[in-house]
């Protein structure tokens, strides 16, 4: 799937609800997530997992979308490798 | 950009720098990231939100990686819409 394309579903499933909510709203659901997400690698199944990681990249993607910011563009940071040292793979120190 | 095209130049960038750290620290670079985007999100330019999701959007798919998580099938939770109410737009009550 594109990364536009998820965007795009996210936005036409969610957009009326998160334009009532507001974004800090958003950003207090993405922590909650995270925090699931935490438990999930703890402890959780593969499916949880999974699960979880995928309600992650939605509230990141619902946030993205309330900033105006396109989730492709964003990835375009490392779609040549690590931003900082320009190089694949990553070779910080 | 595809969601897998966006797992394989991150796996190829920090697989092994994430191999020798382990999961747990991918996970606190995660919630530190969010932190980062929250800040933006309240006081941040539309570069600087950019550059936040873009980052919580790579320690995320490290995550999945190290869990044998594939985004793309994570993604497909939402690829028909709302995945308690199935419908586009959530009619969740």
């Amino acid at each position: 799937m594109e990364l536009a394309a998820f965007q795009d579903v996210i936005a036409r499933t969610y957009a009326d609800r998160d334009r009532e909510r507001g974004i800090a709203a958003a950003v207090a659901w993405l922590a909650e997530e995270v925090g699931e997400l935490a438990q999930a690698v703890r402890k959780g199944s593969l499916d949880q997992q999974r699960h979880e990681v995928a309600d992650v990249l939605a509230w990141l993607t619902s946030i993205a979308i309330q900033l105006g910011v396109d989730l492709d563009d964003a990835a375009g940071r490392y779609a040549d490798g690590c931003p900082r040292c320009g190089s694949i793979p990553c070779r910080c120190g």
